[in-house]
């Protein structure tokens, strides 16, 4: 019985691993739908996000079955429920890709970057990406060492996003207020899928330790 | 012992409605200091968001005592769930709360919000608080109608954020970017407020009548 509980709880984290895929790809066809403008892509992050609700829904069912036929107790109770969690954060950030695809979809033909914000985006956005993927390692290999990094890694966004806010605040900008409303809000889009990486890696640390590595709702 | 979870359950619910009138006094806070500019209220709102952390840490280890003390199932097994769920949001809608009144703070002894925005903007706080408060009594009376009457509500929230960026890129708007970056943060921190609340409002009706109005991560 214990045996097979456990092989149920490491096919959902291999599910939760999977999710995490798709999300990956969502936070980086959002990042590209920005960068180029094209329109359809930006239309796939925004069509596929369904297919995202529908594995989160599906690995939820999973769970609630694990947790009614198995009982489990502790340390296992914990991981299932960590698991719910998990998923939760996984979905929210596929959400947030979709944001950031609406707002590149929004100013197809133009650009919604001005060329002097290009770089600080390109950068989140490619530090959101890397985030993503190695949470998808994460979760796969329970490598707490890499977990406990990447948390570390948390304070580079929230670099990026002052050093955005003192670009567009600076004298020489002169885009005006619709780019400064989008990279506002572009710039809390990446930090929210940041953090929520972040967080799904305290929660394998949880899973694998017992104990969280300090608070995990930034 | 059946008689005695169910007990335990409506203890949890009590707790539940009690950190959602923290969370109420944080938001009528955070929107107070962003009215008057009064930096002791915004710190007051900054400060008290440990009590709420604090009581979704207690909430959440009881919730873990039942689920492996009592091993409920179906029904009971969702519900408990679900409370863990709605614990999350009430914590993130207290974060969200912290998020505004630290706009209030970074702009004293100026008003982050300018003339020309402090109507809608009122509106905004205004529904969000009424959106709380509606969703605590909810919460303490698990009163399925009024939840699905909150969840009608949202789109009012999303109305008046176009309203607000309708202002911003009007061509009368001359409050210059700092004060734009400022309303398009605010607006989406009310509106993930409101989304939180509604999110919330349909864990009840999932819990009293075992069904989903509809998707409950908008």
């Amino acid at each position: 019985m214990r045996a097979q509980f456990h092989e149920q709880l490491e096919a959902l984290f291999h599910d939760l691993a999977e999710i995490c895929g798709l999300v990956e790809v969502a936070v980086t066809r959002a990042s590209e739908a920005l960068r180029t403008g094209d329109s359809s892509v930006a239309e796939k992050v925004i069509s596929d996000d369904e297919v995202i609700d529908r594995a989160r829904e599906t690995l939820e069912e999973d769970a609630f079955a694990l947790l009614s036929l198995q009982q489990p107790v502790a340390g296992d109770l914990r991981t299932l429920v960590a698991a719910l969690r998990m998923v939760t954060e996984l979905e929210r950030m596929g959400d947030l890709s979709v944001h950031v695809a609406k707002i590149a979809r929004l100013r197809v033909p133009e650009l919604a970057v001005p060329a002097s914000l290009q770089g600080t985006m390109e950068t989140m956005s490619v530090t959101a990406i890397d985030m993503v993927r190695r949470v998808c390692d994460i979760i796969a290999s329970r490598d707490v060492q890499a977990a406990i990094e990447l948390g570390r890694d948390d304070e580079k966004m929230d670099q990026l996003r002052r050093a955005s806010f003192a670009q567009l605040l600076d004298d020489d900008y002169a885009d005006g207020i619709e780019a400064a409303v989008d990279i506002a809000l572009l710039g809390r889009y990446f930090e929210r899928i940041a953090d929520h990486a972040v967080s799904v890696a305290n929660r394998v640390v949880f899973v694998v330790t017992g104990e969280n590595p300090g608070s995990v709702d930034a």
